[in-house]
């Protein structure tokens, strides 16, 4: 920033807040491993976190639990702005990465921290109860958050399920099986995804098992 | 897309949402005329809609009248969706753009036309009340739709107000006055980032009229 004499000028909560959304503008740095729909480059947080609060819209009527929708979006809008401290830590490459939630966590403390207090501490709930995956809510943005890679991965014919050489349908859906927890619809809907994409060799098939 | 036989195979609702949402990514791939806060490229219109509905978010205590946030948010989300099809019409470059409204207008039929009926018109209701911008709701989405240009124009020391060398403050007020209509308190602040752009430079002064 080139000038701060500005916010200066401006001052109190509003200042703090018009700081934290200029901070903010780093989502859009933030780049995924899985790429956008028409395969040109790989994908951003920022527009990531807009595409599923639009999931989320037109597929809320899937999920398993009633849901407040107004909460499940703002945790969609919220909950990967710790990348902008913390960076992505890919779903598909998570295998090494003990210290994400330390780091994350840390990141949490330092952006909410720059908001006013009764703000900071509702946006922090809201991501807390979005890490935890537990409530109704969570549940369901959290399918949304699975779902959508999983589509432009199929999209572009393979993506992210190319990245190891053993990756298969099992590990597949092992990573994204919470979505059965907030829409055993949408999952079932992603099983036809996968099937579709093992059957065109984009995703590998279940290993086969020789009886001993 | 390379294979549509798995929405064939889920069908019905599911399948036209499902297609909407992989059409909605090409929101990604519109690119505005202004640059993101780090001045490394210019913004896309998704994660400027992310970013938008974050601002809806964080401000939403300055609306002049009381605002039904989540229709607010809704709105952002779904706001610019229309520029798929129609494409950006930046604000600083609209003397010209006499088919804009036609074109949209088109759009909207075309893009809500692929959901299931209650939904497409539920949005396209949002969508003609952001475009009208006279509910509270409206005016308010409207208010932050101007705003973060202007912070992201100031960030990066001049931006869109350097498109035209005849651009100066008063013909920026002009464009960008309707946030007062949403909220006075973040029209102020437009005010005070106004004065310190023409201050450092980036933003031309009013020019001086002489008396005859």
């Amino acid at each position: 920033m080139k000038s701060s004499a500005w916010l200066d000028q401006i001052g109190g909560r509003l200042a703090d807040q018009l700081r934290f959304l200029l901070e903010a503008d780093r989502l859009k740095g933030v780049i995924r491993l899985n790429q956008i729909a028409d395969g040109s480059r790989r994908e951003n947080t920022a527009e990531h976190s807009w595409h599923l609060t639009l999931f989320a819209m037109v597929l809320r009527d899937y999920a398993v639990d009633p849901v407040d929708i107004w909460r499940v979006a703002q945790m969609l809008i919220l909950h990967d702005l710790v990348e902008i401290e913390a960076g992505d830590t890919p779903l598909h490459l998570t295998l090494n990465n003990t210290d994400q939630a330390e780091r994350e966590e840390a990141a949490a403390d330092l952006l909410f921290g720059m908001l006013p207090d009764g703000q900071g501490i509702a946006f922090r709930a809201l991501w807390d109860e979005f890490e935890a995956a537990e409530s109704a809510d969570a549940r369901f943005a959290k399918a949304c958050d699975r779902l959508q890679p999983i589509l432009l991965n199929h999209v572009v014919g393979g993506g992210t399920w190319s990245v190891r050489p053993d990756f298969n349908i099992d590990m597949e859906k092992q990573l994204t099986r919470r979505i059965e927890h907030g829409s055993p619809t949408l999952w079932a809907a992603a099983e036809v995804v996968f099937a579709d994409a093992v059957a065109c060799g984009w995703l590998k098939p279940a290993p086969v098992t020789n009886p001993a």
